[in-house]
């Protein structure tokens, strides 16, 4: 595997950069990458101090190292390119003809880049996360009625996460109901689910992959076994038909995938935007 | 203002084209814009989809729209261009220079850009969440042993947010302590956090912004009062300045920004990456 070093630079938390630079790196398979987050370069000082570190990984690597960067202000972008390496810089390439286009001058202002703190919108991700805590794996019927969408699934299949994702990155109050052996045995949704099947959203996953998260938790007994992961698929499948309740398989995407999938297909509105 | 609709298109989930996007737009404040994600641009079809919606949107603007792109497949690029707009492609712009450096062919493949589907990931961040939810706001002593980091603070100063967006994200286990109203009497943290001081981390905030958040919750009473909100932040500041527990002021701070202070500053290593 050839090696090499890959920075991050923002003079914020630097995750633009790094889902810029991960989705670009991501195509060249052959190499080894070892990933170096430098955020919060917002004075000369750091500004400099990142680039030692630069020069100093790519002395010892014996290879230039490639650098993402997002930063705003033009007297740190300056600086930091002094360091010796492959310069990505968004800002350079895009910012342009932005301005071109828009007939405006760009602010150069580096809060506003995450400029999340607003408080409203804030204030939308804590409920909704809130509202996810609270109808979390519930049996009750508690706010299932306040809920942009529900979903539902067997144990392990990833709806906490998710519900906690949708809330945290878009504010959207999703509340969860996981599948029980009552369920499953009647073939039927509880009644307190049954006016709210419009909100329903089923998650799915492949037998063996549940069966291997299952393990994580509870290595032995009937709750990972082959044979009880295959029933309550199988029989949680059949609630999904019988109610035309749409669903997505989980097994091979990210939380975020997930989350972005249902968003997409239930066309629940965001509160907030990334 | 000037109105400009902004398409984000992705043949994945679409974060990655919304946060390179949103930082650069953000740079334009005389601008309003209205944000329309268009994610799992996949097929020929839906590629042609956002052609038409995007045309139709430029139509009604009587302005070309903005697009972003992080449309990793030749194939779907090429249609995704015949739109009218201003075409701005991270992979156009970036994949050659990176192919030079790497001397390797990029691999064209869209799954990878957001390939958090492996398994020993997704597991992390799972345990991590359900780490951070069997520690949040715990009066007992559960498994802060195992914790990478435990968020101290009054309520509502934003720990159960962070802590959750710490494990989704990184997959860092992040535990949280609510200093109640016995420590503010004692001026002293409980026994069982004594030997954990290391691991603590402090989250302040600003007495309006703090009062306005509560206010929400409760609007009445002793809770959201001048008073007692001043008094919490008062005593919970004398608490770390007595065990020297380092902290940030959450008040002008994203969720995001305050969870990657906290790395930054800890040098708590993440479990996973972005």
């Amino acid at each position: 595997m050839n090696e090499r070093t890959v920075f991050f630079l923002s003079d914020q938390t630097g995750v633009t950069a790094e889902t810029l630079g991960h989705s670009l790196i991501t195509q060249f398979s052959s190499h080894d990458f070892r990933h170096v987050t430098l955020p919060f370069i917002d004075s000369d000082g750091k500004a400099r101090e990142a680039v030692q570190k630069i020069d100093e990984s790519g002395a010892s690597d014996r290879r230039r190292p490639i650098i993402f960067s997002t930063i705003v202000q033009p007297e740190f972008r300056k600086i930091v390119k002094e360091a010796d390496g492959l310069h990505l810089d968004i800002f350079d390439v895009f910012l342009e003809p932005l301005e071109q286009e828009l007939e405006q001058q760009p602010a150069y202002e580096s809060g506003r880049a995450h400029g999340m703190s607003d408080i409203e919108a804030y204030m939308k991700r804590i409920e909704a996360t809130n509202f996810a805590l609270a109808n979390d794996d519930g049996g009750i019927s508690r706010n299932y009625d306040m809920a942009d969408v529900i979903l539902v699934g067997v144990s392990r299949s990833g709806k906490t996460p998710t519900c906690l994702y949708l809330a945290l990155q878009y504010g959207v109050y999703a509340a969860n109901y996981p599948l029980t052996e009552e369920d499953f045995e009647s073939g039927k949704l509880p009644d307190f689910l049954l006016k709210l099947t419009h909100k329903l959203y089923g998650l799915t996953i492949a037998p063996d992959r549940l069966r291997q998260i299952r393990k994580e938790r509870r290595a032995l007994g009937k709750y990972s076994s082959a044979q009880q992961v295959r029933y309550e698929l199988r029989e949680s499948e059949k609630i999904f038909k019988r109610y035309g309740i749409p669903r997505v398989d989980t097994t091979e995407f990210s939380i975020e995938e997930i989350s972005s999938r249902i968003l997409d297909s239930t066309g629940v509105e965001r509160r907030v935007r990334p």
